[in-house]
């Protein structure tokens, strides 16, 4: 007698966690190299190598009660203020330490997020295809999830479909970009239209309605200059951010929330989110990478080797008669599948030893993720494989 | 427009928070050694050496991308086989590492438990006086909190009184020892005695009821001998544990859920377990200090130090006219009030600058928690202000 739902969800495991484990087994039996593993975003690149520098160097110079010692619930103040001073400068919001919780990555961003911002029943509006943990987290913090699909193969936000979607329930439009399963990112255009509609449906509605922005690929972009910073443009936006992608840091689970200083009763919403970190048990975030933060903002891992595995799949696959959207971020692509089941596309793909996630658990049906954050030479040994894979539907 | 709940829970943080924010802010005002801080669990022994020696060479020899890349959702398989071996060699258990789920700290292995294992209006038992924060993690799984007050004086367990207490509704009875806050630790007669009752009651009832054993102070122990490990006991048994006090390392969030082997259909229990920790965000606990632990197993800090302070304060207080019950493990001692109040106690001795918690937040009236987890400088310099405060009762 346990709870049932908790039994169920631990049960079935996220498709995306099978397929993993049917890798690592696979890799087990035939070797590393002849599994084209496409199916984690498990970034390949290492950390800079300031991250490992700054570790010992705050190991070898901390006292270890200090530094292994507990920190704010909230995080370290000192931590907190150099990430508000690099937001400001980086893109000029007026960002406030005392707005900022240190969570234990992604994950754990956005239950904190869901379990403060959420009444029993409140809607949450999330663009499909979508990272199917979502659900899970706006579910147990007793919210609903409201899909809402993309445009059709640019996979950009859909302004009309989320205006019909947003109604008296609402609490949250949630968006990802850049995007995971697509690679989309949104332009200051769409996010600019976005935050229009909210701000009308708000009024209309008179209704409070957050903003909630999963950026953990904010800096995977292959595009020119920065991309846009949601809460310049949103004055009720909260952004759930990790280190996880940027810093190739995903096991050390470290990342913030950020409530905007312009969000009307901001401190409300800070006291809501401490609330809900104290409530799941997520107060002070691992304490040795808290401190390690300072030293590397700004940094990120080598973020060229992806730029160039997403080059060469995009050319190549494309060649062989796959049909796919360049990605702008993130490491993933969407495979349009080449018949319409997308699982058994991906079955059939296993058989040529190439391993990617259908689209089903993404909330959409006929394509595959591919995620791209893989060594070069699983690149470029995969290309025959998705050849033969290819030639068998041109028979 | 937030969760209110999360509102109010983040506005009045724990009273223990509260204390030691005034101390960081009157120590900053009158100097660090003026303030006789005692108010918080935050170990003043640094971590073993080979805890520093065990990160630097994993940080120097493992490839950035390996030492910090996701684990399986349950942790490192290698790290929970080797806490399986070490809990098979020490204790005799039977321990099975695929019932073992790595989390991020004590409040995690709560959090994941409670959710796993109570349906809404479940009762959880719990002995008083207790961590406050118990309540607030079993409310949020849905749970309803019923607590029963240990043994005057010894604060050791009452049989008698939980065998009133569990009912039809109770799903888990929750102990913790060597015990925070008043430092009793339960004999291996009383976790039988605990055992038998809870064995006659299933019966009786017709009713799972587990036994939730909070270890993070397991080797904090005074006395001879190994504490009884509570899974030998009684077979639905699951341990939440943490090594944030006996390696110092309360900042780091790492710890583990101990599912027993024994438990009838451990493997679904685990599975709610699972489900748990990815409903509310807890998968892939910190990996670097996962992969740590195989390296310092059976290690603790010098608890030499905290057994020297409680000696030192225990006879001098003693002396002094205060009554208290020599603690026998953790780093706290609960000591009477000279007056009724505690909480007036509590500001009388903060004149005298000691900073004590009074009980009333750990849900009895009456008596202060004095963690002794700090310098010697401080236990030695603390005894002419609780003379002082002493002489004020005497008058």
């Amino acid at each position: 007698m346990v709870s049932q739902k908790m039994f169920e969800l631990g049960r079935r495991s996220s498709k995306i966690r099978q397929i993993a484990e049917y890798g690592r087994a696979r890799k087990a039996e035939i070797g590393n190299e002849k599994v084209f593993d496409f199916s984690l975003g498990n970034p390949s690149i290492p950390a800079p190598e300031k991250v490992r520098e700054e570790l010992i160097r705050l190991i070898e110079t901390t006292p270890a009660e200090v530094l292994h010692g507990y920190t704010s619930s909230a995080g370290d103040m000192g931590v907190r203020e150099s990430i508000a001073k690099y937001l400001s400068e980086t893109f000029g919001a007026n960002a406030d330490a005392s707005l900022i919780y240190m969570t234990c990555g992604a994950a754990a961003s956005l239950c904190i997020s869901f379990t403060a911002l959420l009444a029993k029943g409140d809607e949450v509006i999330v663009p499909s295809p979508y990272f199917p943990e979502y659900k899970v987290f706006i579910e147990k913090a007793g919210g609903v999830t409201v899909t809402v699909p993309c445009e059709d193969k640019t996979f950009k936000l859909d302004i009309k479909a989320i205006e019909a979607a947003i109604n008296e329930r609402t609490r949250i439009v949630l968006i990802n970009t850049p995007n995971n399963p697509t690679g989309a990112v949104y332009s200051e255009r769409e996010i600019k239209a976005l935050a229009d509609l909210m701000q009308k449906k708000e009024k209309e509605l008179n209704r409070e309605i957050y903003l909630l922005s999963d950026e953990p690929y904010r800096e995977l972009y292959y595009g020119e200059g920065k991309l846009p910073f949601v809460p310049n443009y949103y004055k009720r936006s909260i952004v759930a951010y990790s280190y996880s992608k940027s810093l190739s840091l995903p096991g050390e689970r470290i990342g913030y929330i950020f409530v905007s200083p312009e969000c009307p009763s901001a401190d409300d919403v800070f006291a809501a989110v401490c609330g809900a970190g104290r409530s799941l048990g997520y107060v002070c975030a691992p304490a040795l990478f808290q401190r390690m933060i300072p030293g590397v903002l700004g940094l990120t891992s080598d973020i060229s080797e992806y730029r160039e595995n997403r080059e060469i799949l995009v050319g190549a696959l494309t060649e062989m008669g796959y049909e796919l959207t360049p990605p702008d971020g993130a490491f993933y692509m969407f495979i349009k599948s080449p018949e319409d089941d997308a699982e058994l596309f991906c079955e059939r793909a296993k058989k040529h030893e190439i391993l990617l996630v259908p689209s089903d658990d993404f909330g959409v049906k006929g394509y595959a993720r591919l995620a791209y954050c893989t060594s070069r030479a699983t690149v470029i040994n995969s290309l025959p494989a998705f050849k033969a894979l290819m030639d068998e539907y041109k028979k």
